[in-house]
This record gives structure tokens, C-alpha cells and sequence, in this order.
């Protein structure tokens, strides 16, 4: 197995668990939060940067990728890690969200999605077993299963279709996958509906994958909804296998999601953010370009020990920001993904010191606030 | 004396020479190339980045500082040092070239420029004094006499005038500048009339600076004009001094103003061709976003340490520069970079060694085809 998964420590008041995950590429600590780098890069950062950072693994999109620069250019520089210089294990999703995003430029079937590129209008057909040989060409750690996912709001007989449809794609997903090197995850979908979440967590367990993604959540819905599902799904799902919470990174999300049990997340928010300029803080999240920071000498955050926050002024970044300067998106980059990597250090720190209750009620005083 | 500038060696068949120049932030070994931080950074790169790729001097441009952010928020923050972070010696030029740049949006007389912001249009008036307080707001090293540079081509009545009027605002500048820990250059100007530039090499030198920049050359004449007039003028000038050839920093035209006595350069060209995917190699300019590089797995330089060469691929720079990602414009300035770091450094040792006219011979052989 690519995959080993160990819950070294449970949380006694919560759902929350401290695991490890080995992978080909290295250890990964959990709860963990992947910082996504869509285009083989994460957006305004450098490798060694995040290594800096301590981020374990990244996630990478297999859409993208395929159209540009194309998976077989990746195969041939010898897979993701090696083409873009990251030595630490990754993750790429199925293809799926992003294709299912283009709207009126695709078509599903039983035998897959055809779609039109957003980059050129050329027609593409991927299906799960094309996902899957594109995964095996980028040769991430751990691939996702081809799924649909729900919108939200969808009624419950489009949801009971997109569900089964996902069953039948994960299992011609894993007669697909063979490469040995690489740990292929199952998704639950079901969208809001209790009893369709239940029918796939058991669907697709069945099937017995190394780890399982939670896929169609924080798609619109309010975050107390998300969290009911969780509450409901996690207890039937594996003690023994991860549990991957797609597209959510907002620090009030993490904690909540991992005090119901989930154990590995990501998101674009946080670097997205950060590209606009608005930083993540204890206090909030700050809008840096404002007025007030001009003649603010102090950093982002004092305590905070990432580049941007051990050598730059927030009237620094500013101006940056305010003159389109490159360096400015990289300094937010750099502090929010810091911010995420840290909190999730606090995180499992917690979980092993059997204080996370008290952690996430200090913590969400500031963020639930935003819910 | 805030500077102090020896000679180490001189080469036996050429002009060229070794020298040292000590700054209250460091020692900088001449000839150099200043990479350019117009606006308090040097675009894309952060200052670490420069540290690593052994730059001793950056330059920043006063009329940018002044409008955005202000030089009054650069000096509350310590000085331009502090505001961004680069602890190693700074060059500001005095406003003067921008701000003549601006065409009908400017107007001069005597006293001074009067002109509207390209930010906002907002009016503003700068005059040899004005430029004095703001470069000393600044603080960095090296302070610019507050010069006109005529326009190329321009007739020799009008060149005159303004050679003129750029002797009489180097006396109002020394008179004006009074920071004990920032050295002050004075600028020879004249065009390419070589018995004007004897002029105001004997007007300003007369007024005794501790360096002297050369200004209006490379504002778009033939390369050879400019050889020429380096040809006549730096014999007279002080051997005891820095030469500044400001604006110059092609490959082939630092190593020819090099061959003939200059110290000092900068330039934003090899940042800019950066930005435009051009990487400068041993084999000339290179378009590193064409067709050929998709799948091209070498370094853009196998011989370059840079952290572009040592870790990324021809092909993952050019799918970075095709997706839009900001670390491929970060990479190709890191290598442009590089590349000019390294060749002055080669340049040092062949005068050393006093087989600079080879090194020239065998290095032009490449870009002086480019004339």
C-alpha cells in the first residue's frame, strides 16, 4: 500500500484525532491544511518557501494540468513532484469540480463529462478512467476518485442521481487506477440529504479505499448545515482511514470540521486572500490596503514567525499592494498560509494535550463570529 | 566622508579598473551593476532573493518614492533601509530623469520642474533643493545631483542651454545637501557634443563630488555615439573617483563602457525583459515562452547557480510564463539577475588578472552582434 495512516492520539471530549499519514513523499501530520497550487505552482510562492513554512503536502488540480501544460508534458519530466521542483507529497483532485463548474460548456453522461476548455474552446471528454490515467501521468501521492458534485441547492432526486453516478464512477475509478505508488481516495457526496450522505459513505466504503474525501460541502450552503452533515456522516465513516473535507480553509471551518473528525482539508481562500490584499490575524482578517496601515510600522502580526511578519511593515506590504508590486501578494501569500500552517500546528497540539475544547472555543471567539 | 573609493588595480591595455567603494551599509566592489527598485522593491524579487544572488547595490527612484508612498512615510519608517527591508547599500537617482519623462504633463524653468503625478495628475514642483530633502528623507548611500538629461537627438543650442542649467543646479544641490552620512554625485551631461561634455565634466568636477554620474547616454542613440563620447570623456575625469554610467545595462554595453573606465551601472532592462519572459544567456537572449522550451526538461543555464537554474526546468518556467503565474516572472528575474552579477564578477577577475581585452574579445564575440 502507497498509504499508511495511524491515529496516534484521540481527543477524549470530541471527534478530533491526531493522526500521521506516510506517504512515497514523506510523513504528513494531521489535521493537516493542503494550500492549493492549481497550476503546479502555488500561486505566488516558491517551493522552498512553503518548505519554510512547513507545509507537508500541497494540492493540485488535475483540470488545469491536463489542459496546460498537458499531463503527458508532466509524465515526461518525470511527474508533479519533479516538474515543479516539490519534493513533499501532493494531492490532486479528480478533474471533476472544476469541469462540472464550466456550466454550459459541458455535457455529463454515464460514461463521463464532455466539456469545452476555458482556455481555447477545444472539446475535451474526460471520464473516470481518463482522470484516473491523468492522475497516474502526474503522479501525486494520493489521487481522487472522479465524482459529481451536487450544487447546493439541488433537489433530492438530482442528488440521488449525481449520488449513484458517483458510485458507479468510483468503482470504474478503481478497476482504472493501478498505479502502486500512488493511494486513490473514494468521495462521499449526497449533498444535504442525511439519508443520501448515509447511502454513499456505505456505497462507497464498501468499495474499501485508503482514505475517503467528503465532496459537496461549502458549496453555497450555510455553515451550520455543513457541520450538521458532519455530525452525521463522520461517525459512520472508518476510524482507521482519513477523512478529506474538499474546498473548505477558512479558519473557522478547520476547527469546527476537526473537532467533528475530519483530518485533512483544502482550499484556494487563504491564497486567494491574500491576493487581494486582506491578511488572516488573530484579531480578524485586516484589509492591508487601507489607510490606517500607511504609517503602520509594526508587522502583520508580532508573533508571528514567517517572513513577511519577521521582516516587512505593514506600511510596507501596503504600499507594495498599493503599487502593484509582485512582492506584496507574496508577503500575504506567505503570512495566510503561514497563519493556516500554524493553526493547525495549535490544532494537533491541542488534540495530544486532550485541550482542544477549550483551544477551539478561545479561537472561535474571534472566528465564528463570521459565520 | 560617507564614501570612500580606492582603486585596487588597473588594467594595463584598457581603461578598465578594479575598485572599492565603502558605504555606511557595506562595501560594494566595483565594476557593479545596481539592480533597479523603483518603487522600494526590485520587481518580483524579494530582498533576501538579491542577497543570495550577491547583490552589493540597488537603486530606487526618487519620483516614485516621493508621489507613492511618500518620502515623508519613508523617513517615519527609519529611512528606505528599513522601509524595505535591504540592509546593503542604496543608490537613489534625484527625480529628474522621471520626471522629464513626463512630457507635456511637466514644464521647467529655472527654479525648478513644475509637473503633474502620472498617479492621479495631482500638480507638484520640484526643484534641486526639493530633490535634496527627499533623497535625504530617503537615506539611502548615494544621493543624485538634481540634473536635466536632454533628449536624444536634440540640437546642440538647446543641449547647451540645458548643460548649463544642469551646472547651476549642481551647485544649488551641493549648497542644499547636508546629510554627513550620504554621499552626493554630481551628473555630467552634454548629449553627445563632445566639446559640451568636456564642459560639464570641467563645471561639475570643478565643484568637486566624491562620484560622478554620467548621464544622458543610452536615451536612444546609436551604441558606437555613446562609445565615443565614453571614449573622450572619462580621461578626464578623476581617477580617484567612482564613474557612474547611469541607464546602461545590456551585456554587451556594460563590458564595452567597462573597457573604458566606468565603475558603475543600473538599469531596469534586464528586470523588464524578465517580466517579458526573456532569460539573457551565454548564447544570447532567450524567448523562454516559444514552442521549443514546452518540452525542454534542462535548466535555462546548466552552468548557473541561481536558484531558477538549480531547480526548475526550461518547460516549467515556460508553462508558468503561459499560465500567467507569478513565479515565472519571479524565476526569469532571478536569472537575468544572475546573469548580470556573474558577469561583472567575471569581469572583476579578468581585470585583476589583466586579461580583460580576452575576456571582452571572447564575450562580445555573442552580443556585440547584437549592436
Amino acid at each position: 500500500m502507497p498509504l499508511k495512516f495511524t491515529v496516534v492520539s484521540e481527543s477524549k471530549n470530541t471527534r478530533a484525532r491526531l493522526g500521521r499519514l506516510e506517504t512515497p513523499h514523506g510523513v504528513i501530520q494531521t489535521p493537516v491544511f493542503m494550500p492549493v497550487g492549481t497550476q503546479a505552482t502555488v500561486k505566488t510562492a516558491a517551493p522552498r518557501e512553503l518548505e519554510d513554512l512547513g507545509v507537508e503536502i500541497i494540492l493540485s488540480n488535475t483540470y488545469h494540468l491536463y489542459l496546460r501544460p498537458g499531463s503527458d508534458v508532466v509524465a515526461e519530466a518525470g511527474g508533479l513532484h519533479k516538474f515543479m521542483n516539490w519534493n513533499r507529497p501532493i494531492l490532486t483532485d479528480s478533474g471533476g469540480f472544476q469541469v462540472f463548474s464550466l456550466g454550459p460548456l459541458r455535457t455529463i453522461s454515464e460514461e463521463g463529462v464532455h466539456f469545452r476548455s476555458h482556455l481555447d474552446g477545444s472539446k475535451h471528454f474526460i471520464s473516470p478512467e481518463k482522470s484516473m490515467q491523468i492522475q497516474m501521468d502526474l503522479g501525486a501521492d494520493i489521487a481522487m476518485a472522479f465524482d459529481e458534485c451536487a450544487p447546493y441547492p439541488a433537489d433530492r432526486d438530482y442528488v440521488k442521481k449525481s449520488k449513484d453516478l458517483t458510485t458507479r464512477w468510483a468503482k470504474r475509478c478503481q478497476t482504472a487506477h493501478t498505479r502502486s505508488d500512488q493511494a486513490l481516495f473514494g468521495i462521499v457526496q449526497g449533498g444535504m440529504y442525511k439519508d443520501l450522505r448515509k447511502e454513499s459513505a456505505l456505497e462507497i466504503m464498501e468499495l474499501d479505499f485508503p482514505g475517503y474525501g467528503i465532496g459537496g460541502l461549502s458549496v453555497g450552503e450555510p455553515k451550520d448545515m455543513m457541520y450538521e452533515v458532519l455530525d452525521d456522516l463522520v461517525p459512520i465513516m472508518p476510524r482507521d482511514k482519513p477523512r478529506y473535507l474538499m474546498g473548505v480553509g477558512s479558519p473557522d471551518c478547520l476547527v469546527e470540521a476537526v473537532l467533528r473528525g475530519v483530518d485533512m482539508f483544502d482550499c484556494v481562500w487563504p491564497t486567494r486572500l491574500a491576493r487581494h490584499g486582506m491578511v488572516i490575524t488573530r484579531q480578524g482578517n485586516m484589509a492591508i490596503r487601507n489607510l490606517p496601515f500607511a504609517r503602520d510600522f509594526t508587522p502583520i502580526e508580532e508573533e508571528c514567525s514567517c517572513y513577511a511578519c519577521q521582516n516587512f511593515s505593514r506600511a510596507y506590504i501596503r504600499h507594495l499592494l498599493k503599487a502593484g508590486e509582485v512582492l506584496g501578494i507574496r508577503l500575504t501569500t506567505i503570512h495566510n498560509i503561514a497563519f493556516l500552517t500554524r493553526l493547525m500546528q495549535e490544532v494537533r497540539e491541542a488534540i495530544a494535550a486532550d485541550r482542544l475544547l477549550e483551544y477551539s472555543r478561545d479561537f472561535l471567539s474571534v472566528f465564528g463570529t463570521e459565520k
